[in-house]
């Protein structure tokens, strides 16, 4: 089963693949899609949805696993961020992907056994799980693989 | 030119169609997607996308009028809304379409010059406006209206 994690987010969004075989994790591939802020509110929604659809005809994942928004700062902020999660689930839906979806504790509990791992140790962690040759970059790359392990973890 | 007002909801999302020309507005159609709540977290999100996709191909509007998110009771809601509100953005940008937002103060000022208008007050000025037999019924749809009567007005 190959598992998308993703860490959303409105100019920069974290993906990160990993095939699970009987319990057994392997790595495929990590990246960010990142975008140039424009005075455009919603060009970026475009792009957040045409490059997740190229990831997802590309890998052909079985799962989405993306991380549950938490705690923000402002309206503001948590509209716009959740507008950019809705596009991304729905180029997974597109592709009948099923979508699960993890705390942010959760996700570091799954890599870290311990629910208040930094960035660093998330990055340090996923490169040791999967057998990386080098941690992670960005960490938003490393945050979506994290989801895709925490994914993993759990019956689906 | 043609305007799409949309009153954005995650199981319930009005929409209305009005032509602008010159200054003067003119009724085409409103209605409004209505999905059944079911265990399903995100079968919502790409029914949402595929209605709204359906009523551009439909009418080929110009513009989408969407009205923006304000004050709402819980985090879960407002990330719930926010993620539809994304996804029917994402169709009007699909099809080109030019993204304006309005407050909900700003909508009903636009149909009543009193912005604490009620449902029913929005729904009487609506029909006035547009030459309606009966008012636009359910009241998301009339906001719809709202919010295309409000981005007629405005300069685009």
């Amino acid at each position: 089963m190959i598992i998308l994690g993703v860490d959303p987010g409105t100019h920069r969004a974290g993906y990160g693949l990993i095939k699970e075989t009987d319990g057994d994790v392997s790595f495929l591939d990590y990246g960010c899609v990142q975008i140039k802020p424009t005075k455009d509110n919603y060009g970026n929604l475009l792009i957040l949805y045409n490059s997740f659809l190229k990831i997802i005809e590309k890998w052909k994942p079985d799962v989405m696993s993306v991380e549950k928004l938490f705690f923000f700062k402002n309206a503001k902020t948590i509209t716009k961020v959740s507008e950019a999660r809705g596009v991304i689930i729905l180029a997974g839906l597109k592709h009948d992907l099923k979508i699960k979806e993890f705390t942010p504790l959760q996700i570091k509990q799954a890599v870290s056994a311990y629910g208040k791992a930094d960035k660093k140790a998330v990055q340090k962690m996923v490169k040791l799980i999967l057998g990386l040759e080098k941690v992670p970059e960005p960490d938003d790359a490393a945050d979506a693989l994290a989801a895709a392990i925490c994914c993993s973890n759990t019956v689906i």
